[in-house]
């Protein structure tokens, strides 16, 4: 099956010998371009959206999973504050109305570049542009084995498992009259101290301190430990020192004990082992690594030392002037010699970057280089407080808190999600309640 | 473990020797009855509410999910119309504030009515009084392995295997040009013509005629066949004829196919057959057959052809005047020679009923006889459409829809729930489209 509408049967030819002839002949307009993009992230959707108003491309948008996922509140999904569908929207209906984009959902198994293919589950799709922007996955560092007992937070399904622990735990100690088994199962680790750790680990705090602490008879939930665990000297570091441990102070306000220092060398069904130290824990989170997707290794291109894609100033991988990385995927080298980090504002502004650029060239206009701007960044802990770096300003507690409200809001996708979210913010502030705290089971076959 | 709170230390020992010269000493009022109830759906939960009231109970109420499921809205789900969160309430936080009901998420694994002891996979619960009230499962008469090709609904679950086949079966056709692959993709045919399987292929209907007309490229999911497969003469049997043909119309208008007196006598992956006939469908839904929990054939009791407890006049057991059976697992003979049908209004009743006797038989009152008032039934068809029967009024198309639509708001547990429905119902009304339109795969450990 091949991704074109029907008018371009012919234009596909160009490579083989049929109609080329005619298509030389055809003024430029009417020549659509085929628009392969692979992800349905922040890059991928943002470029789509902004290519979609072209008249002379044809875009094709696959992604492995049939929704869009606003990744940023993945957190609260884990710890029941919000339902899956609140923070996922269906990729095809974001593109209802946009005719030239056609969406598929399956996976690219495998990229010819030189011949400008792609091989998917279910068949080869050409393409004149590629974008790809298939995001990153999580790593153990050579551990993988832990991933059973420490789940990562990518996915909406990984997001539902967590939910199931954290909750199952809370069930299983209030049955239990074993002081020892209590204990273990109302300790919770997450492992890691990024913004994604410090959300987690606070959202977790926040539930066991007012959310379930009227709920159990035969355990205290308040009295729950959470650990949060950074290898390395301070938790936070892409914020400042001073917001740092102003964010610390917030989670120990929440229950919540962070260590530092303190490499997780082993983790198992019992808990983790941080050099000779034991921990044991029944649930134990995992957000410390992340390294590129499978496919970027098999494309025979240049990578960085965490597999990413080294990109050209105009996002392009060398030597393939028409393929195109967005997002986690890329590592575009900033002026300080890293890699732009694999955030949604980088992801964002690749996107609609990339877009443009490419309608640029389509007019035959000159390509431009990517110049990122960082307008900021935040994370929230707990209840009603947060940090908050926005073009140099720095704000924290309340105020910082609303901040971060508002921008998730704004940038969630889908007016319905905006006023749910909303809503499901506003009760939980005022009645501390959390209204996704379901265990759904793996299997659906039982009664 | 003992279901019991530290006040009942004691009372627990009246079977042995120890305690009980004491025991006979206290005055009526401090002796508390230990009340176990099975199972956590409208019987139990509205037995639990009225039962908490009293100060002489201590309830221990156990079921096998986290969460009371509003069943009648289950087939929302499976469309995607509503979360799973928005029908689903943590059992736990619904009895927060009642300090003498103790929730335990657990399975009762046997019972033993005589010794009044219940077993479970975490240990054993004592109890002076039993409520069970565990509902019903699914039955394919024989043919249990037609439960792979054709899922019932009877679980959160169940509701989100039965979302993902629906869409991913839209997905898939999608992606193939293959006619014949698309014809069978774009097939859904529900099996059973009782008000479950009328609103489930009523809802697949609006969804194909409406919420996903303007998504797809390759194939027009108006032209989706939706077929609903009775065995009997007729649909919704438990309605007059007339209410029954109205549906029957208004599913049409739907694309809904109607087929009655049509046994489905085999299914597999490709489809189902009828007699000689065979349809080919991907995807297949059962609604069709109930029967009795397994743990009923247990318990050496009296059983109906469907395998419920056959109940006295009070709802207990025959020979177990301390054990009571409520709700879809019991069969209470009405006048007319029936057993009482599995609908919420029958266990909301017994339920409540049964916390009132117990309540009368603690204050040493004489026990009374259930008397089922039947207020009527509805069911609802797609889009603005269905039929209600209400104390002998029947009334159909959007003002039935209008009643529908507010009887199942009211009786929703859970403040919230009540706003997001009704919010989501509204938005979904104006725009035609679906929040939840997600596929979640069933594995977790994939990137």
């Amino acid at each position: 099956m091949k991704p074109e509408t029907s008018n371009q049967a012919c234009k596909r030819q160009t490579n083989e010998d049929g109609c080329s002839l005619i298509l030389n002949q055809l003024p430029d307009t009417y020549i659509m371009k085929r628009i392969l993009i692979i992800g349905g992230g922040f890059a991928g959707l943002k470029a789509a959206k902004i290519l979609a108003r072209s008249k002379r491309v044809s875009i094709t948008l696959i992604d492995k999973k049939n929704h869009h996922l606003f990744q940023p509140l993945l957190y609260q999904v884990a710890t029941a504050g919000l339902s899956p569908a609140e923070i996922a929207m269906p990729i095809r209906s974001i593109f209802s109305k946009y005719k030239n984009i056609k969406v598929l959902h399956g996976t690219v198994t495998s990229l010819d570049l030189n011949k400008q293919e792609a091989y998917t589950d279910f068949g080869m799709l050409y393409y004149d542009y590629l974008i790809l922007a298939c995001g990153a996955q999580h790593t153990y560092f050579g551990h993988e084995e832990w991933e059973e007992y420490a789940p990562g937070l990518k996915t909406l399904e990984q997001a539902i498992e967590i939910r199931r622990r954290i909750l199952t735990a809370f069930e299983q100690a209030e049955r239990t009259d074993n002081v020892e088994a209590q204990r273990s199962l109302l300790t919770f680790i997450v492992v890691g101290g990024g913004p994604t750790g410090v959300e987690l680990a606070g959202a977790i705090g926040e539930m066991s301190r007012y959310t379930l602490s009227t709920d159990f008879r035969n355990i205290d939930p308040t009295l729950t430990r959470v650990m949060l665990l950074e290898a390395g000297h301070r938790i936070l570091l892409s914020f400042s020192e001073k917001q740092a441990s102003t964010a610390t102070r917030d989670l120990e306000g929440l229950g919540v004990q962070v260590w530092t220092s303190s490499p997780v060398t082993h983790i198992d069904k019992d808990g983790v082992a941080i050099g000779k130290e034991r921990i044991r824990a029944s649930t134990v989170l995992w957000a410390a690594g992340v390294q590129a997707v499978d496919i970027n290794s098999s494309l025979g291109v240049e990578l960085d030392h965490q597999g990413r894609i080294l990109v050209e100033p105009d996002l392009s991988i060398k030597g393939h002037h028409n393929a195109f990385v967005a997002g986690d995927q890329a590592c575009f080298l900033h002026q300080t010699g890293e890699c732009l980090p694999g955030l949604s504002p980088v992801a964002l502004q690749q996107g609609k970057f990339l877009a443009n650029n490419l309608l640029r060239e389509i007019k035959r206009q000159k390509r431009l280089s990517f110049h990122y701007r960082n307008r900021g960044q935040m994370a929230t802990i707990g209840r009603s407080r947060a940090i908050v770096e926005i073009d140099g300003f720095r704000i924290e507690g309340f105020w910082a808190w609303l901040t971060w409200l508002f921008v998730h809001i704004y940038f969630l996708i889908g007016f319905n999600n905006r006023i749910l979210v909303f809503i499901k913010w506003a009760s939980s502030y005022l009645t501390y309640s959390k209204g996704a705290r379901l265990i759904t089971n793996k299997g659906w076959r039982f009664y």
